[in-house]
């Protein structure tokens, strides 16, 4: 039978709660489908290894990682313990540039069960991917400081686009927006204000269109573009966007479709050379961690995503089948965050079982 | 009698036809009030300018503009004509560059008769400020491409913050949200992906709270923010953020408060050393413009801005006074964007009125 090697890291505060649920969908799907799963857990990526180690990794993480087929990632950040650009700089970020996830693909669907913010809008009004460059950009290392602790204190920090980096996040949106029944790409830009960087993503929008003529391509500056997601969510399909603007919308999107609790994501290396990594949208949230009451349904989601992504589309339907089920079903079984008065166990074990 | 001498820039697109609003709007306060208003209008900072002189603004622009007590200015941008990093760095950038006009002040408010997007949110939910830094930041012209046309190229521009500069637009919105009632700042940050800068921001945020005992502070990334603006809108009072983050989140609150055609910025020199600049939020709109049907009131409400900026406060009151008799109205009144079906002539009209 078919088998899979997945390394699931669940990192810090509640990402150690919902990771739990999302292994016991997991293991729900591959009981009923007769997959394979061999997880290994990792406590590194943490705050907790921070503490004992001083880095986030191991030294030797790369070659433990790399073989896997899969990562299975709950959420990193605890800035009572470790700066939060030191611990995502340390983790998260390696992954995605080290495994060269360029593709971070977000689904922000309004849910059966789930109540948006905006008035009217009910399930199937909202349905459209966030792809987001997930490798450059404005997320970059480059900068430091100058005149340090002066009144002169300068800080720089350089964004960077390449050629690779646009095309190929471009062609991967384009190429998603022209299997799905819209055929419709958006561009976030702000080359009105963002002199360099942005005029070129457009450039290159450009070029990527005239070689995509049956997907129907605009584009909006990202401040214009999040007022459009909070009046005319209706409208999207597929948002292509750099790493900071699919950071943005990415969140705004969720909360549009009613929290951020149950939005997942894919961070995919699109060439399969190295293993591509899933987790919630949602951070380590300090606020809530340890109440046992977070959402798993972004983690659960996500395995669904990975799922897919193993090649195993049935078992990752039925996870979002149940996922959806759960949702729609009594609003009493659900976690505070929608209203119910479940906790995060109950919830993942009603999807579980609903799989 | 007090006079006050206004450079009145149209601009291009709907900016040409909101702007007359907002002259009459000033006409008919200062005929009430007794203030004496000497406006010159100017036709740069226009595509229709670029196309006679191939620049946006005169080569005296600054000799002729910086002894007026206030600019009034619609909007610049029409991609047809002139790419819009060229117009707006041509014209707009500069003008707040050059005149120092580092606070950007938008309010975000939820005014009557304006129906949100947002269910269950009435008049009186929403309320509060945007304080955009408005000169540094995000908004750099540095930076620049290298081999181009190739596989290989590469596009850099660089972000730059000094202390001085997120210093003052600190010190700007500390200040403000001391004199408002729930004494309340939000900075918006992204630090823990943006690595030099913003871990920089937070820092200065931090120091400066230190000496802001009577202000109660939070902050929040910007993609969770921007969630927030749409799940808990009640919660901000003022909202201090970068350039960018700024520009973004005063475009997604109007949304959340109904519409864009209505929010008013200001942008101040606040050492008043040179002139200060008020526009509406909303650009040059290529898609409505000529239809004479763009909504008025940003344009409107920004006049008020400048009459109190000119120390005119009971003129100011007025206008705004006037906007909100009008926009509670009769709702066939207001333009098409809020329902209505008067034009921007009619619903200026009725707005002059009643003042
Ligand atoms: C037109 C554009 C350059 C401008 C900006 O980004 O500052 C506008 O969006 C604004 O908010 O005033
Ligand atoms: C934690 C943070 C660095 C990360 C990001 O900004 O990419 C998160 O917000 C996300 O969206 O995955």
């Amino acid at each position: 039978s078919r088998s899979h090697r997945i390394a699931v890291i669940p990192g810090d505060g509640i990402g150690t709660e919902v990771v739990p649920e999302g292994v016991r969908a997991l293991r729900a799907a591959a009981d009923a489908f007769g997959i394979g799963l061999d997880m290994v857990e990792y406590d590194f990526a943490s705050a907790a290894y921070w503490q004992r180690h001083g880095t986030m990794l191991p030294e030797g993480w790369f070659d433990e990682l790399k073989d896997y087929d899969a990562l299975f990632l709950g959420a990193v950040g605890w800035p009572d313990v470790v700066p939060d650009h030191v611990s995502l700089w340390g983790s998260l970020l390696q992954f995605r540039r080290r495994f060269d996830q360029y593709a971070n693909v977000r689904p922000v669907r309004l849910m059966p069960g789930v109540t948006s913010p905006l008035a009217g809008r009910g399930p199937g009004d909202i349905d459209f991917y966030v792809v987001r460059e997930n490798t450059e950009g404005e997320y970059s290392s480059i900068g430091g400081r100058i005149f340090e602790g002066t009144e002169r204190e300068t800080v720089v920090q350089e964004t960077v686009m390449t050629r690779t980096g646009v095309d190929r996040i471009l062609r991967y949106a384009f190429e998603l927006a022209r299997g799905r029944e819209r055929r419709k790409l958006t561009s976030a830009t702000k080359s009105n204000g963002i002199s360099q960087t942005m005029p070129y993503w457009d450039e290159r929008v450009a070029a990527m269109a005239a070689d995509h003529p049956d997907v129907a391509v605009d584009q909006y500056h990202i401040d214009i573009l999040t007022a459009h997601f909070v009046l005319h969510p209706e409208r999207f399909d597929v948002v292509v966007a750099s790493n900071l603007f699919g950071d943005i919308l990415s969140d705004l999107g969720p909360a549009c479709a009613g929290t951020i609790g149950i939005a997942p994501s894919a961070n995919i290396n699109p060439e399969r050379r190295y293993p591509s990594l899933f987790e919630p949208v949602h951070g380590s949230a300090p606020d809530i961690a340890g109440k046992g009451i977070a959402n798993p349904v972004g983690q659960i989601w996500s395995a669904s995503m990975m799922l897919d992504h193993l090649g195993e589309p049935e078992a990752a339907a039925a996870v979002l089948r149940a996922v959806e089920e759960v949702l729609a079903g009594d609003r009493a079984a659900l976690t505070p965050d929608l209203g119910g008065s479940g906790t995060t166990a109950s919830l993942g074990a009603a999807v579980a079982a609903a799989v």
